[in-house]
């Protein structure tokens, strides 16, 4: 931590800094400038808070070299987390893993349509929530209970696995016994109550950016489930909060080569709530995999005009299939390929 | 709801948009423009999701006329709600209530002495967290129920009504049992079931707005609380996500206006979070007054180069007495008056 | 300048940094730190690019601990600069200056009208714009040298002194013959051509901050002018782009309290374009005196509905003379009045 | 146009609105919803100013259905614009242009380095900067004639064609001698004058997205080059303002299917500014030719830890033989080709 003085501070203001240094028990090193004096803290285990220091007088500004996370950087694990799921696949090696399916599950026939649609494209993950957070209490809130069976009953029939969501503590027992792959959403991203909870069920989580979020706060908040102890945390961009209305966000692909140089964690990119709009969504399907994405989370939709949700977001099956199509080629063209559905020889 | 066509948009596409709105049970009323076509949904509730039409060939754009939220309304409600506390202090009303306190609750002396301070320099109610929202597991997370334990003692000593934070709904019931008002933080203005709980607890609610959120995303949170029975809210405007590091947040006083233009619910304004430095505080407070804030949540602590967090944004007692009389000739200025202290003489 | 490396970073690429920085006649600090090393670049004089240091080898970050500008800072005068403006008017001293007026210049009959209105409410400065920046090549553009020539017959009739809006540097040299400031607009605040070419007209520039500028930018654009000899710099906060549509820009406040802290140079605030409708312009302009603002920019128009240009946020004469009741009043509040028109007793 | 009234607007003010449109000489139709009537305004040619109505009593808000402007917008050309260049090169077609090079024209054997290595691996457009703008005044501001001289040399030398910035009018005069593109930097997107003059100027611009422009004003901001009757206008995503500091910009690659949907422009994009770490440049450049750009700008320095500006950004000519290599292949997988030098077979 570096604590930067005001031109004018005071040598009585700069030694209060370094008394207050050696008080929390580290080391104090000033370093006069030609313009103004900074000290460096030495031997910050992450834990000083600069606020502290913040309100020291003379104190101009408080820079932190050091990262407020440890188990999702590199300095901790030097290789990349690879997580796995039943039936041998794994997100974050060499395959790109495609999720894909509805919004919401709206009923049994449509969950089995959709489904089999995308199965029979190549997905091997089914997504569909269950429990949906709505920014109007009057929309559609999802199935519930009633959701997470017709999901269970999805995998039965074609194999998939299942990512669906969880909006607080209770409900992320009750997802944990059915999904495969616990979802916690954009805007819970900082809800830290839920996130101790999916750290202590153990199962994998995809872990949605928030909508504002930096790429810091997202990875504070994959340590917030690591330091539970569960290391299988798959991260996902969605879109950022943008100030242009063309699209429903902005679709921020740079995080993957942020989140690759900075965490072992896999990342997974979502084009659908990405753009908000159908035809944008399989070339920006096809730049993530370009960019390095470790998988996709793509709407489908068996008739989109008929959706409780999302349906101008959300693709014709016959789109997800040329979607698939063309984001295979571009896997290979980067030397990955997309993961098969189990039983499909690759 | 209208629906904008594309200017190529065929007569069969028009049309299945009109049988659509009509299977919806509403009236289609297409207008034919110069450059395209735009079809109106009559009598639409609130209760039409615009995906199903943005999902119709040749649709370009859906575009809502209705607000989605009613409750917090003018046209639900015409009168500004105001809403009571115990000791005969109001919030909406004419006086501004000045909330304020450390950033959280670290031991008995530490919010005595804050309560103390704050009570003498005119505020009513106490601010401090039992549970703490932090973006880092390894930060200080609070003191949780004996934070709470603090509060009333301090509120025992002092006569300081209390306003804390939930985080959860599980720890809403513990806050609640305390808490004159319920704080639902910024990164919880989406969390939905800690909503409906605390829409379902009747208690008085702060709910602050989010990071990245619009005014109408924070109106319908509101909703979430009122239609679960609970009038009682008091929006919090404590600065929104900006691109400008010489704030912590960009702090929005234009949410005053805005919110008083489309709802009757009170709005306050938190000067702390909402510019991140001691020195921009004041300032601020006085701008949010003369904005026409129905209150101020501002972070004062005894010794901010001690405090555990936010020590750059917390004000010094003596500070915190400048602030009050300054803003207490701003309220004046614009025909209102700081809420005094019971039993002191207005 | 701190030259964070990469903790990994080797003996033989912290030894590069060091000797770069003394190539450049500047002397390195190194200081290893728990988790990396820091290395100070001591004697830098502002010159100095980080960019260089960036691109070697195990450096992760550099971190600039001087500021970029120098003549608009404290550190270069430690006197708030006052702009002198003629018949005694000033700009940052103790007086708030109101300058009023239509987006632009219609026709005679419009801006002498106007002039009058702002002038008998208390205004002591036009606004109008005769060369327009327009985002559509075929909206209104302005009455070009003509609207010049109404401008200088209002000031003529009223006293009241002129600010207009230069678009070019060919332009500027039109404008400098009758504005009394010469306002460049926020599209053009890193116009540096225009920038420059207002430097060395020597006349008082009001300066407006872009869409999407830092305060740090602002200040090195204003920086731009005083590098080429003119001190008479006044500066406009009105609006930054933000994600909400609900205001037409984000109007950031902050931002008097933030240049106040770091330059000498007045900031005045228009809180026209800072909310974009008519009915948040009077709440906003009295939260900018409040704040601390040295002057106000207000759009009124005798006809708002017939306005050729921005007629939903042009107050009605009406309006504006309770703007001016309002704003003198919280001018007082804080010890400032709002500046006279000549000939008129304060 | 639809202008929609306040809920409980009167009918005299519904009727104000129609006599408005009427005596404007378009058709007003009134459409009375369940909550509030919509007035529809036929027969807008894209001229009428919405602000105008905004201003009239119990107007609620103006939602502009028509696009306002014309000729880069699909309904105007049916065809995809293709912007033809020196020696056979065209930008908008089926080949993807590479243009590359250092930020800025530093020496004649900086220059003829960086060209030489663009050129053999692959590059078909030498990018430099020979007028620079700057933030600050103090930075390396260019070399000026003498830059263009030079870069008229690299030319002749490796037949490579000239992209390079002019910013100002005069300086578009000198630039256009030399230039076979002349760039409108994202600083100076909405700088009319110059605008208008590169439209004069008639060779192919290159007009970079401002830092926080919509698409729409990118698109209106072409729309004054082709109104000046030069229709050979390619746009540029360059990234934009974003509130995360782990990227200079936020790179928006959406913006590029937007544009795609909109207009018949074509558009390339710039992964060196966008991101602002070289590590990121070649991810982002292979996202970028996935999602469907028509051409790279990317930042090559034959030394970056030399370089006078952007050095952290500039690729190393090894990299960026590796850059060419890999997104060769993804255009490929799209069925592009990346453009070949003239006289390299393809």
């Amino acid at each position: 931590m570096l604590i930067v003085m005001h031109a004018e501070a005071s040598e009585d203001q700069i030694r209060r800094v370094c008394d207050t240094i050696a008080e929390l028990g580290y080391t104090a090193r000033p370093m006069p400038g030609k313009q103004r004096t900074t000290v460096g803290l030495v031997g910050n285990d992450g834990r000083v808070d600069g606020s502290r220091f913040e309100a020291l007088p003379g104190v101009a500004e408080v820079i932190h070299v050091s990262k407020p996370y440890k188990q999702v950087s590199w300095e901790w694990r030097a290789e990349p987390t690879i997580v796995k799921l039943p039936g041998g696949l794994a997100i974050g090696g060499e395959s790109v893993v495609v999720m894909a399916g509805p919004c919401s599950v709206e009923s049994e026939s449509q969950i089995l349509a959709a489904a089999e649609a995308v199965r029979s494209a190549g997905a091997t993950v089914l997504r569909a929530g269950a429990f949906k957070p709505r920014s109007s209490p009057y929309s559609f809130q999802g199935l519930g209970g009633e959701g997470l069976r017709l999901l269970a009953l999805a995998r039965e029939r074609t194999g998939l696995l299942i990512v669906t969501e969880a909006m607080d503590p209770e409900g992320a027992d009750l997802v944990a016994e059915v999904a495969d792959i616990i979802q916690v959403g954009a805007r819970n991203m900082q809800n830290y109550s839920l996130l101790k909870k999916v750290g202590r069920l153990g199962k994998p989580v995809l872990l949605k950016r928030g909508l504002s979020a930096t790429i810091q706060e997202l990875l504070l908040s994959a340590e917030y489930i690591l330091a539970e102890g569960n290391p299988n945390v798959i991260l996902c961009e969605r879109g950022v909060r943008g100030f242009d209305s063309a699209t429903r966000n902005l679709f921020d692909l740079s995080a993957i080569p942020v989140v690759k140089s900075l965490s072992h964690l896999p990342i997974v990119a979502d084009p659908s709530h990405g753009t908000g709009h159908r035809e944008m969504v399989t070339p920006m399907a096809r730049a993530a995999v370009a960019a390095g994405a470790d998988g996709l989370l793509v709407e489908v939709h068996p008739a989109p005009d008929r959706a409780l949700s999302d349906g101008a977001q959300s693709l014709y099956p016959e789109q997800f299939a040329r979607l698939m199509k063309e984001t295979r080629l571009i896997a290979e063209a980067i030397g990955r390929r997309i993961a098969q559905p189990a039983g499909v020889p690759a």
